[in-house]
């Protein structure tokens, strides 16, 4: 039975997603397919509680179009003040929407994501963008970068199992 | 006409609700009547989405049942790393439901709500809960704390206009 991953890369301003699917059936060099990835994106002109709407629509169709048996997030580390507390807004309603799917979910530091894909927890992100590609047997990786990050994530919770 | 204002001091664990009604028929020496206050708890034993999924619900009822026409809600500010972010995810999903509502909303930093009820920035957490018993006509400051600050956010509100 093929198990469905969904990566999220939770932002405010952009939120990228990478959907892989694994199962006995090798689809790739490595067994593993892409099914989509995208982002979803949000404008800094529009009021907070608006912004917070959009992700909380766009990520409900997306998660009834997926049907994903897990959710790989990025655990949530301080870096700069103002932007950690928006971006804490909106992972507060994406990991509300996962609770409203009954979704199980694993999550993992950008380091735990680096350590899993490349070996190496301080990997640059062109060593991390070349590590998605080569597993999902793509020519180039993946754009924009949030879309890769969330491939990433996605990728870094089916090694884990 | 009356108009109803709800302040909203959010938080993961507890998130207090305080909701003040004001009119030209002074109902108190100040004109300013106590509709309801309380808290919105959620355990430290329960799964963040299934802790999230609950600040919605019960903010969803809360406000069908109170229909505030504006409603105060505090700035968060910086205080610590890992309690911030938690704090940050659940008034994410805050903010959501107050746009999901429609409702018009006004921030206030704690330093804010201090200067309007008492005149002094830093003044203590008394000083802040005796000028919301007095405002409101009442013998003691509500409790528990949080729903007290709620209704210090109000009356900021209040103030203001």
């Amino acid at each position: 039975m093929a198990t469905r991953i969904l990566g999220l890369d939770p932002g405010l301003a952009i939120l990228g997603f990478g959907v892989i699917e694994v199962d006995g059936a090798a689809r790739t060099d490595t067994g593993i397919a892409v099914v989509d990835f995208g982002v979803i994106e949000t404008s800094a002109k529009t009021p907070l509680p608006i912004r917070l709407g959009t992700i909380y629509d766009d990520l409900h169709q997306l998660l009834q179009q997926v049907q994903p048996d897990v959710v790989a997030i990025e655990k949530l580390f301080f870096y700069r003040m103002g932007n950690t507390i928006l971006v804490a807004q909106a992972r507060g309603v994406v990991m509300l929407v996962l609770g409203q799917h009954d979704l199980s979910t694993v999550e993992f530091t950008p380091a735990q994501v680096k350590q899993a894909l490349t070996g190496y927890g301080n990997a640059d992100k062109s060593s991390v963008q070349a590590a998605v590609a080569r597993e999902l047997g793509l020519a180039q990786s993946p754009r924009p970068d949030d879309a890769a990050d969330a491939l990433a994530l996605a990728l870094a919770a089916w090694f884990q199992r």
